[in-house]
């Protein structure tokens, strides 16, 4: 999801950042995941916040961290951290990072080259969910998240804080209506394929090598109707126990990382620059 | 985890149900949960609590599927159900379940067949993350989730909630230490397999149609030494993206459904009795 810069397209026009609500300071907390978000995108945080008293090595590590890249460091009472965090565990630690910057599907479709794995998220509306799901998108290398303007969860400190920080730098792209964007983005070549888990054809069995846009739908209710419709390929996992369906963050996982391995087998086979079979 | 009784062996000794904590109550919260568990595990269902007041569709449903099956309902105040739930999300259901019981590892070894796909959390100490690995082992069919004496988080309320159920029917073991654990399936002819994010072998170079026990360690802290090194392979899964590590539940799920294909693939290509290649 978070690919060197030259596949980013310069900022333009009114569908960036257009809802307010996202330009208000998201949050990551927890002395791992501060420091985590340190490491990886310094640039983007604003302060780091470690509470007064007693630090523990691993908060020290977070102010040597900090001191070395330049990031503003506050010592704050840890009732601070309690507020800020709305019930989040902050272990007394946080810090603030840019907020996330929403693209329009046809910013993303532009890129050259083309995105070629996507992940739409149907009707997610656990902050918690939402969070995770992105975190599980951002290991596997998943190019863009599609998240519906309607009944999906705010990218709010608690979304942030399960995402370990992904949501920041996210490739976040805010689409009207699920049905609309799965109908364009078959017009531009990608497979659209819903994980439910009536389908028959099973996670491992569809070729995820090839453009796609995996469709997600929230734990209780699953996907719409009118998404499932527009999917072409419905793929399940199956479940050996007693329990009727897998967390949707740890299934989406699954299935992302099956594509990763898909991926990997693929790159095995050919060279590298020329696509040509290495052993047929 | 939870296959057809014929495996279960009889309760036998001063090994189960050894820890008085677990002798209380667990519980179940959320309609689409008490639902699950209602009609998964109907016997081990106690009773089930429905808020008073006017009712959404999926609360008379619980009702009537309690009804049918003969469990204990009681209608209370909302208020009620905010103190059972110690801040779980209930949404005006919850069920009781019975007590989780502990077994001993050298109960589950002697089972005929031998399980062959074992789940040991080191030093998880997080309920959320304990009941999702649970659950998550669930889906896959694990046979049995060890659990280290020290470190790790009680089958709490919360716990429960996050394993959907799954904690109060899986296959349960309390083990004294991971060390000791893990030598031990080592002579049982189990491969122990780590998964940490240093190893180079990926997670599906390895065969998981073999005897195995996966062994998951913290978020934060990751594989104690002591218990790596008694690991014959570690595999990890690639980060894509920025952030530096999955949430342990989603890596676990990737890993345990690899398991999952490989062994589907393998029956797909043996006669289910014979054991006899059909394509070769």
């Amino acid at each position: 999801m978070t690919r060197p810069g030259k596949r980013r397209p310069a900022r333009s026009g009114g569908s960036v950042d257009e809802t307010g609500e996202d330009r208000a300071a998201t949050w990551v907390f927890g002395p791992a995941r501060v420091e985590e978000t340190l490491q990886g995108i310094p640039n983007q945080v604003r302060r780091v916040l470690v509470r007064t008293g007693r630090l523990e090595s691993r908060h020290q590590a977070l102010l040597k961290i900090a001191r070395a890249r330049g990031v503003p460091l506050q010592r704050v009472p840890n009732q601070v951290l309690d507020r800020i965090s709305e019930g989040a565990r902050h272990q007394g630690a946080a810090c603030e990072v840019s907020p996330v910057r929403w693209l329009a599907l046809g910013e993303v479709l532009s890129l050259d080259p083309k995105p070629s794995r996507l992940l739409l998220l149907d009707r997610i509306e656990d902050p918690r969910n939402f969070g995770a799901l992105v975190r599980a998108a951002d290991g596997a290398g998943v190019d863009a998240v599609l998240v519906p303007r309607r009944g999906a969860a705010p990218p709010s400190p608690v979304a942030v804080a399960a995402s370990a920080g992904a949501i920041a730098r996210a490739r976040l792209i805010r689409i009207p209506g699920a049905a609309n964007a799965l109908r364009a983005l078959r017009a531009h070549g990608y497979w659209t394929v819903g994980l439910t888990p009536r389908a028959k054809v099973r996670w491992h069995e569809f070729d995820w090598t090839q453009p796609t846009v995996l469709v997600v739908g929230s734990e209780g209710r699953g996907l719409a109707a009118g998404v499932s419709r527009e999917c072409e390929v419905l793929v399940s996992l199956p479940q050996l126990g007693s329990v009727r369906s897998l967390n949707v963050s740890v299934a989406t996982g699954i299935v992302l990382y099956e594509a990763v391995r898909q991926q990997a087998l693929r790159a095995s086979e050919t060279g590298p620059e020329t696509g040509i079979p290495i052993r047929s």
